[in-house]
């Protein structure tokens, strides 16, 4: 008995220092060690996915669950890598939101592809930082190039291609997208009115645009009262109007104030709704507005000839926005940005070479040049009429580039290279590319026009059950792979219909079958059902529609 | 023979076929076709680390070398993985520099491990968009705990702790984390002092202050002209001086204008100089200034006891940040911020909250209030003298936060959780805390500790080696594990000794062999030897050091 315990305790205490010189092992960095566990981390995903229909949708948890399951501090001695595996199933997924689920259906997708997840293992594993040109010359050209060839599935207008007037870069987030054109616009304005101006600066969007531009206004110092959510309503299907775009820059202008940015948005965050992209670029074009194009969502379905007339009026827009890591298959994050600024001006030293003649590095330059001057300037009665205009094409480098030090280098100083570090936030970024390049390489067009049009086809089945379903309504004409909807008004009341269908979201949300999003439209409270994951199959819209048919049934049930 | 060719083009015929099938059926995502290729690209970045060494470190490429290697479109077909991993072996690697190379001595390390790393596939595969707390509550969860455990292996005050008056939240970059305090405090002054006030707020820091700061400036439309970046030479080793940021503000203050926000750095990008923070940090406090410190580099040194106290002084900060996938084993991006506010304070309905009597929810929070408005209003002596201080602890959300319809939800308008979308510019965001939960995890405090020790170490061998060679000089001390250091001057005269010591940088790199940067300070051109990539050994130190002598006897032989 005693010798059995000595035993039991000497196995313990030997599988324990076994376990800790297994950990102990473990060095910063090896490349078979890295092998051994990565390869262990691969099953570890691949199994995550298999099982991923057994979680459910949206997380169940409590606020502060995680606390009570993970210890005060950190770990002084190691542990193995199996333990944390452990700890992720037991303790990390039940706390995760499972956006790769087949049956989310919520916000719009994330998408993560095998491409995608490939690309960022690539990334992650040479781990370089992009900032400057030199820090890894790949980064960045490839970059232009992958861009340059979204550019042309989306038969963007040649000015947004790097070999011509403009460029792609990869943001994080459409968020700083909006951000980065709106400081671009903001100085190019305040270079000419004076920094004072920046009260008088006013921006545009309609009451659908994203939160992201009250937020970029919020961070450039642009007055919330000039930040201008012009309203629509249904009889756009909540589309800006170009008359009432038109109506309030001249009365802003009237009342001394300076028009100077536009968001159109294709492909609204509550209803997919299009800004008629043409009309608003003229207005905003005679109006010397800079006019941004966010199409976070709905872009990526404009690779399909039958849906790229949504962007027509592209032409007319300074910077454009699509975020591959929505429906795109590229693994977040992956914002897209293309600006119409001239390449070749876009490097760290460029406030250098604007003092000089040497501007104008071939007879194409000057002709352009000399077409933005002519074109442009007649705008801008009140200010100066000097060749301010050939810089505004480096607008955006002009308010985002720092040179210190510490990074110059050949390349950088000989105006020979992109530093894409000037046309973004952060210093350092990750090498994005890689994935990007993936999905169009490891998919071809072909295969992403399918996913799309697969998608949206989905969505249209989803849309014929409800108008079967006489209890529903769809609410807005479904033009993408969103349908939004709403359990009908019994009566004329709206706040009961609204709670209605309210307690429907939270209803459906609870089994943990499904997950949906909501939004309110004119004060309508309307459910959002998004198709976009990756796994989503017809079988999971039909198994969605019975949750949702269910669910109402319970709760008209009640009333 | 003609049969022979027949059945030549028929085999290559059927073999694209075969290999086209084979892409074709790449599906979007499927658990087994992720597990077959994901295990594939283990194989291939385990195999990059093996043969690392076999690089030149800096790319040796020439500028637009890619565009000649890559087709000008997206393919239409899919094409096969590894007709992509040829491609990165043969078109992109050779564009690479390899941050992660042993003989990597360059600005400073960007850490990839093991541990880093699997959490890099880890957060790629679940890829889900943390934005706010119920889209995966593990996320936020996670994140909170695990900036807990950072803080506390920093011994940070407890002030930045979750669980009391501050929290943590992951950054991409120190460029992010210093714009979102930045505009905290730039907005917490203008609710007070009006927005016009803008162009009187002021912004301090040392000469060597990272360009960020500068940066960060543009971006909130701080004047370029208050963006003071205080003279620092070699009587400080360049760190800022009290005394003259006293002078400066009293200056400032004395003149009109509004002195609203200090950076000190803990290690800067230069030379690793070191901000007396709690000097600084007092006069902030008597000027009400918002008192940020930037240990971007260095404050992973923190973690040992021997330089813990470099950071002494933290306790007067308003936040601190330190980037962990510099020198802690984190894989890019993850940048940590602490500020101090309430975290009970900080969610995206809190706006509608500061409105209502129930803002105090504790006896704990109505001490806390009273404390700061006691000791902090009374600094204010020119604005109203009303309660607003209480509200500053949450001056990062309510500069930062927005609350459109789509993404409400129980969780947050109940007040009860973190959404961490309102401590930063972007809205989506990765779930970055999983990579460092694993290398706090599976390294554990000792071997962190170990490897910072261990760089630092090798530092000293090689500053050892310049002072036994005659013809270098150290030319600042060395703290922590960047030697910055020069071939000494020949004669008195700056210039040639600068081009000399350029010249050396230029032909050491160009070996590929080693890839060192530089820097100026006070008008010398400086060599930097940072050391901090996981790979290096000592026998990469005595390698460098080899090059470097190499190197300097061509370059003065030829004088």
């Amino acid at each position: 008995m005693k010798l059995g315990l000595i035993f039991l305790i000497s196995f313990l205490f030997l599988m324990n220092r076994m376990d800790r010189e297994g950990c102990l092992n473990l060095k910063p960095m090896d490349a078979e060690q890295l092998r051994e566990s990565a390869h262990k981390m691969v099953d570890f995903i691949a199994d995550y996915y298999k099982s991923i229909e057994k979680f459910p949708v949206l997380s169940q948890v409590e606020p502060g669950y995680l606390r009570k399951l993970l210890p005060d501090s950190a770990p002084y001695h190691p542990e193995p890598l199996q333990d944390i595996l452990n700890d992720v199933a037991t303790t990390i997924l039940p706390g995760v939101t499972h956006w790769q689920s087949p049956n989310y259906f919520a916000y719009y997708p994330s998408n993560s592809s095998i491409a995608g997840f490939l690309g960022e293992m690539l990334s992650a594993g040479i781990n370089i930082v992009g900032f400057s040109w030199v820090t890894s010359p790949a980064a960045t050209e490839l970059e232009m190039i992958v861009l340059d060839w979204l550019a042309k599935l989306l038969k963007l207008p040649e000015d947004f291609l790097s070999k011509g007037q403009g460029g792609g870069v990869i943001q994080g987030t459409a968020s700083e997208a909006v951000l980065v054109v709106l400081l671009a616009a903001r100085d190019r304005v305040l270079r000419r009115a004076g920094k004072s101006a920046l009260e008088k600066l006013v921006v545009y969007a309609s009451d659908q645009t994203h939160s992201c531009i009250q937020k970029a206004c919020q961070i450039a110092g642009i007055h919330a009262e000039n930040c201008k959510a012009l309203t629509t309503d249904s009889a756009t299907n909540f589309a800006l109007s170009p008359e009432v775009l038109a109506d309030a820059i001249s009365r802003d202008a009237a009342s001394g104030l300076i028009p100077f940015f536009l968001c159109a948005t294709v492909g609204t965050t509550s209803s997919t709704a299009v800004d008629p992209l043409a009309a608003l670029g003229r207005i905003a074009k005679s109006n010397a507005v800079w006019f941004h194009i966010d199409a976070a969502y709905a872009g990526s379905a404009c690779i399909c000839p039958e849906y790229r007339h949504y962007i027509d009026g592209v032409e007319e827009a300074d910077s454009f926005n699509m975020n591959a890591h929505k429906w795109f298959l590229t693994n977040f994050d992956c914002s897209v940005l293309w600006v119409k600024v001239c390449t070749y001006l876009l490097t760290s030293s460029f406030r250098t070479h604007i003092m000089q003649p040497k501007i104008f590095n071939s007879l194409h330059d000057v002709v352009t040049a000399t077409f933005y001057v002519i074109a442009c300037v007649p705008c801008q009665s009140s200010v100066s009429r000097k060749a301010f205009k050939i810089l505004d094409r480096s607008a955006l480098i002009q308010s985002l580039s720092t040179s210190p030090e510490f990074l110059k280098n050949k390349a950088s100083e000989g105006n020979l290279v992109v530093d894409y570090k000037d046309w973004q936030i952060p210093l350092g970024r990750r090498f994005r590319s890689l994935k990007l390049w993936m999905v169009l390489r490891l998919y071809g067009l072909e295969n992403l026009q399918r996913y799309i049009r697969n998608h949206i086809q989905l969505a249209e089945i989803f849309e014929e059950f409800l108008k079967q379903d006489s209890r529903f309504e769809v609410v807005t004409p479904r033009l993408f792979s969103l349908v939004c909807f709403r359990l009908r008004p019994l009566n004329c009341d709206l706040n009961s219909c609204n709670k209605l269908n309210h307690d429907l979201l939270e209803a459906v949300n609870a089994t943990g079958r499904i997950f949906i999003s909501h939004t309110v439209l004119s004060g309508r409270y309307i459910l959002r059902f998004a198709v976009g994951a990756p796994l989503t199959e017809e079988r999971h819209i039909n198994a969605a529609w019975k949750v949702l048919q269910d669910e109402a049934s319970s709760l008209l049930e009640l009333l």
